[in-house]
């Protein structure tokens, strides 16, 4: 029995007593979180998120790629989100590793050297920022006067904002 | 007063209860969900998962580009999970426009042509297999033995899964 298996039957009990089969696909608060995918960091709980209420886009450091300009391009420009929050946090593993150190250890395993960037960083609160800007910078994103960045603190559950 | 002033309120709630700070980086139960950033698709109800359990990598329509197989390669060989979900839902965004039409769309407000796909798609188990064969073929993700894909039914809160 795998993990997944065991994932499988608490989703069995979720749908015995879901109530929630007629929400719109567009999100009730207008609002897109764009977090980092540690473990530590539940996006539900800490912001008091409920079926409906925000797209949720995560990935490796919470980071700003071509991925997640397409993904909020989407969010904005058809399901009509406003607001964009993004959260990285402390103990972040991006900060324990440089790109060309990850890079190098795939290509000595595989022979073959990833063609996209890491993106590990050394500053968490100068990447939040870099985050900004990136959105900032992007031309597809329509909506950009709402975009606020965060340091989620796994220490202590609290929520940092980060000066642009 | 925007809808993210009112999400800090509920953080600022979350941090006084907090007791999970003694939670290490690698995910406990050694699990990577991948999913749609739809709204409805809460991953943490659907699937029980607590703070600590697992990764949980969310984009437009659930997909697998170059940014989730970076996540996904970072989750395996720095973090230790061994097992993947994927999770598409009904009455998702991506089955309502096609990439050609999006982009001419941008293309024709802004002057620019997106250099990215949209990654719309007009099947969604189709889809989902989709992704487990990009994962499958991906050089740099180690561990594809347990790659699981799902459509995640919002009318009805079931999860079925996709015969790869």
């Amino acid at each position: 029995m795998t993990v997944t298996d065991e994932l499988l039957a608490n989703a069995e009990r979720y749908a015995q007593t879901f109530d929630k089969g007629h929400l719109p696909l567009p999100p009730a608060r207008g609002v897109a979180v764009l977090a980092c995918m540690d473990a530590r960091l539940n996006p539900y709980g800490l912001l008091g998120l409920q079926e409906g209420d925000a797209h949720v886009i995560r990935n490796a450091g919470g980071v700003v790629t071509a991925g997640e300009r397409r993904s909020l391009a989407i969010s904005q420009r058809l399901l009509g989100t406003r607001e964009i929050i993004l959260i990285h946090h402390t103990d972040c593993g991006m900060l324990t590793f440089t790109d060309d150190d990850f890079k190098s250890k795939i290509q000595a395993e595989t022979g073959i050297k990833p063609d996209w960037s890491a993106e590990a960083f050394a500053d968490l609160d100068e990447d939040v920022r870099q985050s900004i800007r990136r959105i900032d910078a992007d031309p597809f994103i329509p909506y950009t006067d709402h975009v606020r960045g965060f340091v989620y603190e796994v220490e202590t559950g609290r929520l940092r904002e980060v000066v642009a």
